[in-house]
């Protein structure tokens, strides 16, 4: 990893955590509802979100007193989609990080409720931000609810169940990914941009390398699915390939897929260079992104 | 029922139930997911909470424009709640209001996730409303992830099963309908005095009015599931007494909740009087739910 990213992830990473318990832990709840919330948020975890909209407002030399905790929503709301995913009825899956998934360890209807109870919290979060006038966090509010819910993360989610056992073409998987992971992604992109008191010709910009970085970021977690296992198992099949899933290289193979993460990343660049020719973080995190081995 | 209440429903119950289906179909969302959410949206239900807000503006003789879309995006999350209560590692009902539930007719997934973009859905509609100031808006959404969160709502929903199999007292009983359920309600009716500019001095009696009549909702809810029929609740009757439920009957014999109904009435409309002698449809509309069999 590039130095100054490191550097960048040192100064923001624990900031961050603490953010995301302290804000759990002030909760007036059930003792129980808590901790199923508190073990899936501290569970780790790339902190991409966060750390993107921090990354704007490095872009635009600014800092904000309320990045963290903004961020912090951001995550949660991140998490929420995690823990629900995982469930039985949806992915069905025992593990997420290392660890137990959350409805192994509290059961499924402390899962659910913990995801709810995240989502929820998170838009209180969102009015209660003490640096921000009421416009913005009307603004930063309805657009959070667009990127998180059926017109964006659901609906991504729901298009992807819908996809499942059944081939589809490059740009429905394109769409599939924009929604279910591209729009939160984007938002943490808007938000700091918002923070910043971005203009509308740079929102445009940061819009459009918010697209290309997700799908990089979706094309990278593809390729790790096959490459990954290779290493560890000795073998190309993953749980993608054996699942008959739809991913970027059963559709355009590994080379290809490889050829469009490049491209969306150069894209991603491409569109910043037009506001500034310094880039800084925002390049090295779209890097690290598309490079990244987990 | 009183004329008044009739009248006063037969005026508001179809613009409630439109703006309900107006807010959905406009979603830009998968086909499935929209289904999903309006399924369970105009399934009927008394729209207790719509009708609260509403009779608090009448009791101000006051309007306001957004009455009905914020009284949509209440009853959003309200649904919400029920399709995530009813699914089968929560309530595991195969029923509501005489339908089957909505995991009984689109599956496990797509029933969490309908419940996931209605309640998510909902903040954006309060942050979108067209006549309200930001800063009340922000007011509202925040108070509003405090009554359905994990402060409220979905705390009680968590300390409703952890009282599951073990009896518990009266005010621990209360605690988990004052939040599981009286939550939501008493937001409706502070939604509808901070839409009418009520002074500190009228939300603190509307509060008092708002945490008793939520109580006495609770109480009759407990009471119909012994005395009323399955045919006319549209649900199994006697499910609780089946399940070793935690109800006022069972702590407090039949004739012992009804007391205490009453009395819970009483207090409410008399916390009432003390801002005004003419009480009107927030009286009525106390009583039907008191004296409601279904």
């Amino acid at each position: 990893m590039n130095a100054n990213l490191q550097a960048f992830m040192k100064k923001h990473l624990s900031p961050i955590d603490s953010q995301l318990q302290i804000q759990i832990e002030q909760i007036q709840a059930p003792k129980q509802l808590k901790e199923a919330m508190l073990y899936s948020v501290i569970a780790g975890g790339k902190r991409v979100r966060p750390l993107f909209l921090l990354a704007v407002l490095d872009f635009f030399e600014k800092q904000h007193e309320d990045a963290y905790t903004l961020g912090s929503a951001i995550e949660m709301i991140h998490t929420y989609s995690l823990i629900h995913d995982d469930l039985p009825s949806m992915d069905n899956d025992d593990f997420r990080r290392g660890q137990l998934t959350n409805h192994k360890v509290f059961g499924e209807a402390l899962a659910i409720l913990a995801g709810d109870a995240l989502l929820t919290y998170s838009f209180g979060i969102v009015a209660r931000l003490n640096n921000v006038p009421s416009d913005t966090k009307i603004d930063l509010i309805n657009q959070l609810s667009q990127a998180s819910g059926a017109e964006g993360m659901v609906g991504g989610q729901v298009l992807d169940m819908e996809s499942e056992r059944k081939r589809i073409s490059v740009p429905e998987l394109e769409t599939i990914h924009e929604n279910k992971t591209g729009a939160l992604l984007a938002y943490s992109i808007l938000a700091g941009a918002m923070l910043a008191n971005a203009e509308e010709s740079e929102l445009k910009a940061l819009e459009k390398y918010a697209f290309h970085i997700g799908l990089a970021f979706q094309i990278q977690d593809d390729i790790l699915d096959i490459e990954g296992s290779s290493e560890v198992l000795g073998k190309t099949a993953g749980k993608d390939e054996a699942s008959f899933k739809n991913t970027y290289p059963a559709l355009l193979s590994l080379e290809g897929a490889k050829e469009k993460r490049e491209w969306h990343y150069n894209e991603a660049i491409s569109s910043l260079r037009l506001i500034k020719e310094e880039i800084g973080m925002l390049d090295e995190l779209a890097a690290f992104i598309v490079k990244r081995n987990n």
